[in-house]
Parts: structure tokens; sequence; C-alpha cells
């Protein structure tokens, strides 16, 4: 295991300087090892193979799949693999923290995230890098929109990833009324769902409601924009809340929103939210209980002293990566009762990994049509119990990647979400889909297993990992080094 | 293992009659199979995984690799699963014998494909079958041009498949001068290769040279129009070829080819072809050496004293499906010394299959921009290499899938073509080319084993042969009844 905490950098070296060691050794390492493996995700038959057989996978025996699924189209769900597959579509704008990667330079990131799907939720998952660019050379929403239609008819789900905005929302809302399949915006619905998950349990802590709750959002993009929407869907008050973009307070004064109809979501929110016209960050932190910024890379973006003029227990998500907006220990000292972020080495870290692979399992396996923003609020309620269950307290109000029965859980809620909302295909309970997210899932782990123990995916090789670290610098401080 | 041999039907049914009960028992059988597994594929890790290793996999380590193909796209062929990748996309317009089959009707062929990619030629390949329909309702080619195009930087090569005429010309043509990766078409090429292949075996056997051999094609479509080209780009005479499709001769003559532009490539042959301008098929095939029937299912398309009337030692190929143009006991019986079709139950079964998994697994080693017709032309050359060595006789002109080293043989031919013909992204060797395809498809085999070892891959259940077998009227006659 690579853990980071076994990695010595020179005693003389600065905390932050270690931490972007520790940033850098990962990326080295990543170069590495994705040439030795070339990328991490393969194909595979599921289903017994011999020569034999072919001739039922293939033709003669094949063709009765075929026109049965002409016939029936809802067939392709069971008979082919349609009814597990996602294809995570990205046209590579905006992808992580590094922009416009070309459409190639995507691929990383959404293997990666076909990656997960399986390993966290056991779904399947193709990367689809696509080249959005029309004839002017600029990226046109219109060409992902008609290439997602073309594609739907091949997979289970959409998932749409590290668009720009603003192609983003038209893309998505389009793409959601017109496909016959769940469209998902992992970079808003998911991170909206989780968001909404740990916020649940933070006011449950604090002892606050969700309706009395004011609410400050600093940040008005994808994700925000659907943070916004999923809290005032699920109880919040909207004269208690207050959106900001870089160019200040969202009401219904912003003549430059209220213009560029691209950001439509925006202006719906400015018509809703801060009714009292409320301009300044400072002014709308007073007393407030909540700010949760998703906005740029910190530190420095939220100021101690706006943590220090909100209401007691406050509530601070400081999501931007790599670096949230405000360091946990400094809203700590200027009175948070919870920090949150979106990193694995602070406490609660919000991160989208918590959602996207049980909730998209419990849509495949209800054959779903859609995701509404309903499902996925239930989906955020879905890890908010589950964590409750676990044991919270404001240094744990969420789950974390390693509590496995999470995914199969929300794929129980998510399933009959979709049942109970007339969007399913199959009449499937939320138990029998639990069940079956949670075989699946173990049934990935133990091929996994096998197939490294077996020397069929070999191990990663130690002088990698050892060339990567002195290439930063830094040594592992045992002799075991590691221990995969 | 199904073997058909073990089927025993009421005695009193006819051959015929057994062989559609077969047929049937097949088709019923994989009804119930694909329901079981839920189609034949699955996306899976080919790295070791753990919570971990994600912070490499994904963010923030998986960044490095966004930006590194982002300032190189080469690099995307060694950094992300793209390099051993293939996309099979159909529009479902020709679905082996089941004509348009809608968009989702032909998953089952597709994915079927991919399980063969994988299996025999350690080729990872995910089913796009896409809607082509355009504003009117009518499939557009230039829609499946474009898809393809979008879709490219995220695949090694492509796959079309079962795209109909005269869709498919136009729709290869353009995108193999268009895409800077390798654009296959099967049902052309890889029929061609396969066909020439065996002609090149037939023809020694025969002690027959291509050059001098009097050739008659029975169709003109896209696969004996690549048939056509392959033989004159390979040394065959076109003053001694002649073509017929539905409405003739294809000649100088014919005006309706000359006129619809979509037949560009049949127009091509009426000028090289036949330049006697033979009007019929029984006079162009008095004293022919050779006879490719790729036409309309038989039996009673090709007549017996037609073949009576061909040369000594006459190849006959007839190759429609299910059934060929003329059954081979019939084309022997008038004196064919050679006959060859697409079925396994008959001798010399001439296959796509044993052309695509090792040509695309060679393409892809290489990284090649482009599959040539040449690079074709020589993977036939590699297939007629590979099975004489192995001992060839009348009936056994070519060898058959069971011979697993055929494919790494072709990959590294095929490879080899690309770094000749200066198409190669990376500078490899024949023999490294050959050794790589052979370990992975080494690691395919072992990989299935050792997962249905340990019951990740559940063995099929007996009980779904049987009630397949029972709803055509036959039983097994032994015991064992099967040994998967």
């Amino acid at each position: 295991m690579i853990d980071v905490k076994d990695i010595v950098f020179p005693a003389a070296w600065s905390e932050d300087e270690k931490t972007r060691a520790k940033t850098e050794f990962l990326k080295r390492l990543a170069l590495l090892t994705h040439e030795f493996y070339g990328g991490k995700m393969q194909t595979f038959p599921k289903c017994g193979v011999s020569l034999e057989l072919l001739n039922m996978w293939y033709t003669p025996g094949v063709s009765k799949i075929s026109t049965t699924i002409r016939d029936n189209n809802d067939a392709s769900f069971s008979l082919s693999n349609r009814g597990n597959l996602v294809a995570i579509v990205s046209d590579s704008t905006r992808v992580l923290g590094d922009g416009d990667c070309t459409s190639s330079g995507g691929l990383g990131v959404m293997e990666g995230k076909a990656l997960l799907m399986k390993y966290l939720g056991g779904v399947d998952a193709v990367a689809l890098c696509i080249d959005s660019r029309g004839e002017d050379g600029s990226h046109n929403p219109q060409k992902i929109i008609d290439f997602v239609k073309m594609v739907s008819p091949s997979f289970g789900a959409i998932n749409l990833e590290d668009i720009s905005q603003p192609n983003c929302f038209r893309v998505l809302d389009e793409l959601r009324e017109d496909c016959s399949i769940p469209v998902w915006h992992d970079d808003a619905q998911g991170t909206a769902c989780v968001i909404l998950a740990g916020l649940l349990n933070a006011l449950k802590l604090a002892e606050k409601s969700l309706t009395d709750a004011k609410i400050v959002l600093l940040g008005a993009g994808a994700a925000n924009a659907a943070v916004a929407r999923f809290i005032l869907a699920d109880g919040g008050d909207p004269s208690n809340m207050t959106l900001f973009d870089v160019n200040g307070a969202l009401h219904v004064d912003r003549a430059d929103i209220e213009r560029d109809e691209r950001y439509y979501q925006q202006w719906d929110l400015c018509r809703k939210t801060n009714p009292k016209k409320v301009n300044s960050i400072e002014k709308a932190l007073q007393n407030a209980d909540v700010l949760i910024a998703l906005s740029a890379p910190g530190p420095g973006i939220v100021q101690p002293e706006w943590v220090r003029s909100m209401a007691k227990r406050a509530i601070v998500f400081a999501c931007a990566n790599p670096a949230p907006e405000i360091w946990p220990h400094t809203a700590k000292k200027a009175g948070a009762f919870i920090v949150a972020t979106g990193r694995g080495d602070f406490p609660n870290q919000l991160n989208n990994s918590l959602c996207f692979p049980g909730l998209l399992k419990g849509a495949l396996l209800a054959c779903s049509r859609k995701i509404t923003d309903s499902m996925a609020i239930r989906c955020g309620h879905s890890i908010a119990d589950f964590s409750e269950k676990q044991g919270v307290s404001p240094n744990k109000i969420i789950a974390d990647m390693s509590e496995t029965a999470l995914f199969s859980e929300e794929a129980g809620d998510v399933a009959a979400a979709a049942v109970a909302e007339g969007l399913a295909r199959v009449n499937i309970s939320r138990e029998e889909a639990r069940r079956r997210a949670e075989a699946d899932i173990a049934t990935v782990r133990s091929t996994l297993r096998h197939l490294e123990e077996a020397g069929d995916i070999p191990p990663l090789p130690d002088e990698l990992i050892q060339r990567a670290l002195k290439e930063v610098g830094g040594e592992f401080n045992s002799e075991g080094a590691r221990s995969f």
C-alpha cells in the first residue's frame, strides 16, 4: 500500500513543501504505473467461453438476441451488457483542475472513473472522451448532445463529466429531457448529493434544521447551482440562502446573468434566493449557519474573520481542490464547529465517489429511464442515514469509501425511488436491488483478488515506487517500504 | 461443451429438419444464456487496486496523465487503455442475416465480436451500436462519419460492422482517409483477407497461379468488391475476372452503376474487369478456375451444371450464410476439386474470425495510423502461410480458430507491415509484436480459466441446455450430456 504516512522528506522542508512533494510523488508514480499496465481498464468476458460456445455467443445462435431486441427494445437491458453499462462522456474541456486537456487528455481521468464505478459499485463503464469542436474550432454543446443521443442505445446510463461551463448546463438539461436512459452529471448532481448528505448530518450534530439554517454558497457554477437546487428541494428556505459568483451576490438585479441565457440555472437562483439583495460576502456570512464554498483553490479565499462572524456551531464546507478555500485548522480556530473539504487527508472528505457508484448501480438495477433530482436527494439521505448508523461526530460527519456496504444501501434506495417515481423498467424491490448490488460488488473484489493471486494482474513493481519517490527527494522510512 | 454431434433428434426427421433444429437449439440457448449472464462482456481493472492506490489511479496522481497526453497525444496510446482498445461501431442496419434490427438490436452481435477479439486476439473492444437516423428518419452515412470522428480520440482502432450498403462504402473510405487511427470494415476487408488466404492455398493445391486463374465472383457487394480489389492488388489479372450482381455482369456498359455514385467501387470494377463484357454467369464459368460466391443464401443459387463446366481442379467458395449457394457435396459431385463455405460444420470454413483478432492486435501493437489494403493482404498471406505449415489438403485449406498461434503470427506480420509502410507510431519488430500478442492471448485464457475455477464466472447451468434442447424436440445421446 502506498501510505503517504511512510514517506519521509528532508526535515528542513516546510509542511507545505512536503504536501506538494507528496502530490508530485503520486503524479510521477501515476506516469510510471499507467505506462506499466497500459492504462487501467480492460474488457473481459463475464460468461463461460469455449470454441463450441461461440456458436451460441456469436453466429448462428446470437441471431435470436438481435431479433428479440429488435422486437422489444427493453430486452436489450437484460440480454446484453447494456443493463450494467455506463458511458462516461467528456469533451475533456475541464479535466479536474487542469482545464482543457484535448480530447484524449481526459482518458486518464475517465478511465479512472470507470475503475471507481467497477471497484466501488460493481458497474461496468467505458470512457468516451470526444472531440466536441465544430467547424469553427470552438467546443459545440450541440455536438455533445447529438453524440450522446446516437450512442445511448448501447448503454444503460450516461455519465457526463468534465465538460466546461456553460456548455455543461444545456447538454445535461437537454439530454435528461430527451434520452430514455439516465443522464447523470457527476460534477453537478454528484457533488450536490454528497454535500447534501454531509450537510444533513452536520446540521443534526449542530442541532439545527435545514428549514431554518441561514446558508451561504460561495461559487455559483455547475456544482453549487445543483447544491442550491437540492437544498431548496429538500426543505431549505430560499430567503435564507445567498449565493456568490466571481461578480458578486446573486439576486434579481444581476442583469449580466439575466442577459446570458446559457446561465439560466443561475438566473433561476437569482430570482429565488437573497430577496434582500445582500451584496457582500462579509455581510451575508454574519450569523450564517452554513458556508458551502465550491469556488477557487485556496487557502486564503475564505477569510478567518468571515468564519468568526458566523453563528454558533457554524458549518464550513471548503471544497475546492487541490487546496480548500480555508485550511480546516484555520477555520476551526476561527470558531467553526464542523469543517469538511474535498480531500482525503483531512477529516470529513466530501467526495463524489461516495455517491455515483451506488447511485448508478441502483438506477441500472431498476433499468430506470432517468435519474431525477429527487432520486439524487434520496441518495443523499441514504448516505447520511448510513453514516449516522455507523456513528457520526464533528470530525466524522460522513462515511468513507472503505465502508463497502454504503454503496449497496444507496443502490437499494435509488432503485426503490426509481420504481416509486414510475421511471423503472423493472419492478425491483429495495431489498432485491441492495442484495444484487452487494453480490456484484463482492464478485468484483473476489475477482480482483483471484487475478492478483494468480498473477494474471501483475503486482505493481517496487522499483517504480522507489523511483518516483526518489525523483521528488523522499524515501520510505521503514524497511518494508510497502505492502501491496 | 455443447457438441451438436451429441444432439439426437427423432430418427424420422430429414437432415434438413435436423440442421434447422440444431440452429434453433443454439438460438433458444442463446436467449437463455444471455439472460442468465446479462450479456457477455464486462469491464475490469487490469491493474492492482486498493483504496490507497486510488490516489494515483484517480485524483490527485492521475492529473499527470491528463497533462502528459495534452502535451503529446501519442502518449495516450501507452498511458491509457486506448492502445489496446477497439470500438465496434454499427448502426445495426444489416445485422448478420437479420437486416435492420434497430440500434440496440445489434448489441448481441457486436458484444459477441468484442468477445471474439478478446478471446482470440487479446484485444479489448466495446460495442457501440448507434442511431444513425437523420431528421428525415433515414439512415445517414454522414452521421456515422461524424460520430466516429468524435469518438476516435478514445480508441486505438475502429471496427465498422454491419452497416448496410451503400452507406458502408462512403463511411469506410472517408473515415480511412480522415482518421489518424485504423478504421477497419470487417464485412469487406476482413472477409476479403480470409478469402484471399483460402484462395492462395487452394490455388497451390490445384497447382494453379493467381496471375493466370480465371476467376468469377458471384455477388458484388461490400465483401466481394473487396475480394476483387485484394485479388487484383495481389497479382490477379483483371481481364481474367468477372463479377456479377443481381442485375448481371459488371462491365463498362453498366450505366446503372455508373450513374449511382454511391457504387463507385463497383464502377471501378466495371471499368477494370470483364473486358469482353461477358453477360451470362453460365458463359463466364465455362473453363473458370475459381468461383467465389458471396451472394444470397442457398442452396440452389449456384447450379451443379455451372460447376461442371468449370476448368479441371475447380475451386468453389460458396460463402453465403446460413446456407451456402450450393451444398459442398453437390459441388464436389459436379467436379469441384476444393469447396469452401462460411460454415463450421463443413470442411474449409472461411471465417472472418481467423483474421480480425490477430490483424487488429498487430495494428494496435504498432499504434498504426491506418490499416491499408496491403496490410490486410499481408495478413491474408500470413494466414495462408501458417495454414500451409500446419499441413493443407483439399479438405483443409486453412487453419481454424483453435490454432491459437495463428493470431500472434498475424499480429507480428501486420505490425511489421505497419512499420514498413511508415504508418506505425512505435518501432516494434515482428518478433516483439508476435511475442506480445502471444503473451496477451495466453493471459486471457489463463484469466478465464482462473475465474471459472474460482466461480467468479458461474458455469452455464445444465438446465438451460436441457430446456433449449427440449424446446426443439431433441435430447443428448450420452449420459454425460455435456462437459463444459
